[in-house]
């Protein structure tokens, strides 16, 4: 996207380049002390799913909260009814006012056999392509990734003295579990959260050597649906033909969701999304997306949504219906001749900009409704929703991030959209009102969640620098007033087609 | 049905009625030694199901053979693989030839705790209306049904001497557990079994005072079909739209099998169909049968299959196609936002005379891989399947079941058909070219497979009484010669209306 350039050079805070450059070879000098902090994080073994290692993410926090005391940050660890959260201040300065979150709670490591190396013991491992791999349990999700942001605030404040910016930090220990604390931290938390925008790392380069902003999430609204007929299991001998067939009834309800191009016929399930204006269509056109490696890569060879868009506009523009899980009647071996009293489905929206999750759910319901036959009740439980995220292209923090990327990697940052959604972006948006810049460095292969997770030491020592120069770079945007709490989350100024 | 009056009295096998009377006085006069031995066979607890109670079976198997041999049958235990099988024959006269079949193998008891008796001691339970019911498992299913059968021989032996046509009987101890040894028994014992008709006693009552015979069962076909996507479960953030989804694509090929009216939509499915001529129709419409009442006892109010045709009719004499079961994606709690790679269901045909279960199967996957979409691999898996089994309505030995239920309950029988069907008629017809005549004298709520399953101490008595005039009865039919093995199962002579 070609933006408008910031050409705002005479606000007070902008940080001359060569002190940049003095930060930067800092980091470049002291990267060797990053890593031995980095190992010492990993080596919590924080593994937030799993009970037993509660107080190991109690040390995780109580490591994060004493490493941004020790570069100047407010920093404590919140109670929660589950693992704690860190919250860290910087306010030094008078610039514009950021707000970054990550997690250091990680992922179990079974299958303990497929590792390596110990999961908790991290390893550098060299690579034919003269590339290092960090390897260990949360080495990219999200320990390295969080802690390039630390250590870019590190090398500030050890140049310089201060961080160039307001800096305000959070960190939960559950995100692998869901973050059941959040919502209700962030309603005791929200005045003291108020930033300009937030920041997080949880995402990836676009391609080994050129970064990427995440822009748009897919939003998501989650049912369950289940339709009931007669009042228990029936023998199919005696009553096949002339009993209601659950299973039946809910294939052609599911069927009804979508027509012949793919499109979701639902009843006006269309009717709010903002369409994306021109340029970002042509800039999503213009990625080097290689579409058939893509569905080659599931094994598939053939877009089953709407030709009337790209496979990468399907994936991050269109909403979409995913039938996540069905079962009715009898599963075992062999065949038993049941009709059924009941079957369920479990059904996934994928939202975009414009979408009210409430909306589309009484649509869908609707939908349902009207298509089920007599003597079938049809029960819905939802399992809540989210809208979508859409930063608006014009953002002055997005501009801001993006020039600094630029000068980084040397090349021109793409922005991009994910089919799915990070919570934490939705909620953020919903209870604090903030967009969110995701910016991580984290390459494809990264194996997270998986055994031998790794992250590599060019995404953590570029990751470092990045943020170093982005921290620069918005020092040159406007001071926001803390933002109303009644903000929609469309971007709306961003949709100018219709 | 109205039959055909028989009108052959001059035959030489026909038995005066003063003889008949005279062996139904002596079973009704010793009708407490015959419960006596009910009782005896009732507490042996030949729970096939299950491998400890093998000894058990067996000693059930020779308790029958003793009995048999005690009224003169030529009586044998044969081993099989599993349970044996009891053989018996008496062929001392020269009237045509029966085969009688039962099963001497019970349901298991569980849950134990709602039964009000032991089950395996039977005891009589007078009721209000002044019926006596006899609990106990088997007591109806169906150590009591087959014991009718077993007295009234008795009893024609000990007031004739003989019995007045030639009557074989095998009786299995596996049919609660799906008759695993049946068909290589029948492969081999197969010369040894033939006879003009077979008669069983695994069927009910239409009214408490109205007997039935089945003269119709639909067949079967059973199939699994399963849908292949991706090469492994993938992200619907990540693939929503894009990827093709195995579980819309089973929903909509199960949506694709039945059309508006509840009509089946596979191509030629109807086409092989034998129309009933008018008479059976005609006689099914006039059954006294409460359509309501039976949709109404299921939970429902109002048939799902095609209007065109009565409910009787939609589960006697139409094919139907039924959804058993479905599986795909993720069925926990709450929902995992997953595009499975495969998903499953289990699907049955039932099917009505002219259907082939083969030609059937061809069409039903022809179906199904002409709609496939790409990207989808389908894979089938065959359970197996039977014909339809009809008798000519124009049977003679219908007739002559006919005229001895008559004179017994004073009633016309009536002539029904079962939606489901009894693995060992059309197995028996298959191997050995025989039609069967089932007679049963259960009464609707004798709860089998179910605690506290009882049998009428009037079923019982009526039973041997009805047996008693049954064998004089077919002592009018006509001697026929050993049926070819090469005979189709359709009773072609009875469907002239096309």
């Amino acid at each position: 996207m070609s933006l408008e350039e910031n050409s705002d050079e005479g606000v007070s805070h902008v940080v001359p380049q060569q002190i940049v450059q003095e930060v930067l070879r800092h980091a470049d000098a002291n990267l060797r002390a990053s890593l031995d902090r980095f190992f010492q994080f990993l080596r919590i073994p924080s593994i937030s799913c799993d009970a037993s290692y509660s107080s190991q993410c109690h040390k995780a926090a109580s490591w994060i909260s004493d490493e941004l005391s020790s570069i100047g940050f407010a920093a404590s660890v919140r109670p929660t009814t589950g693992n704690p959260i860190v919250v860290a201040h910087n306010k030094e300065t008078d610039g514009p006012h950021v707000l970054f979150y990550g997690h250091y709670d990680v992922q179990p490591v079974e299958p303990l056999e497929a590792w390596n190396s110990n999961p908790f013991e991290p390893s550098l491992k060299e690579q034919p392509d003269g590339e290092t791999h960090i390897v260990a349990r949360g080495a990219s999700d999200d320990k390295g990734q969080l802690l390039t942001f630390i250590e870019a605030c590190r090398s500030w404040r050890a140049v310089t003295g201060h961080i160039p910016i307001k800096v305000s930090m959070f960190f939960e220990g559950e995100e692998e579990s869901g973050s059941p604390s959040m919502e209700a931290f962030l309603d005791e938390a929200g005045e003291e959260l108020n930033a300009d925008v937030m920041l997080l790392c949880d995402t990836y380069l676009w391609r080994d050597a050129v970064p990427a902003i995440t822009v748009m999430f897919r939003g998501i609204l989650e049912q369950e649906v289940e339709i009931i007929c007669a009042n228990r299991d029936l023998h199919s001998g005696a009553y096949g033909n002339a009993a209601r067939n659950p299973i039946q009834v809910l294939a052609e309800l599911i069927a009804s969701l979508r027509g012949a191009k793919g499109e979701i016929t639902i009843d006006g399930f269309y009717d709010d999304i903002q369409d994306l204006n021109k340029q970002i269509r042509n800039d999503i056109s213009r990625l080097d997306f290689d579409t058939d490696a893509f569905l080659r890569d599931a094994g598939l060879s053939k877009s089953a949504g709407d030709t009337s868009y790209s496979v990468l506009e399907q994936i991050w523009t269109r909403p979409s219906c995913e039938i996540n899980g069905i079962a009715g009647g009898y599963y075992g071996d062999g065949l038993k001749t049941v009709i059924p009293s009941t079957a369920r489905a479990k059904i996934s929206f994928r939202l975009v900009a414009g979408q009210d999750p409430e909306r589309i759910q009484s649509k869908f319901r609707d939908h349902i409704r009207a298509r089920t036959p007599a003597d079938c009740k049809v029960k819905f439980t939802g399992f809540g929703g989210s809208p979508a995220s859409l930063i608006s292209s014009r953002s002055e923090y997005l501009g801001c991030a993006r020039a600094a990327l630029k000068l980084e990697w040397a090349c021109e940052p793409v922005l991009i959209g994910s089919g799915g959604s990070i919570p934490i972006v939705s909620l953020v948006k919903r209870r604090l009102g903030l967009d969110s810049l995701p910016i991580g460095f984290a390459r494809s292969d990264n194996r997270h969640h998986s055994p031998n997770e790794k992250y590599d030491l060019s995404s953590f020592h570029k990751g470092i620098r990045s943020w170093i120069r982005i921290l620069a770079e918005l020092s040159r945007c406007t001071i926001v007033q803390p933002p109303s709490f009644a903000g929609d989350n469309t971007g709306a100024d961003d949709h100018v087609d219709r």
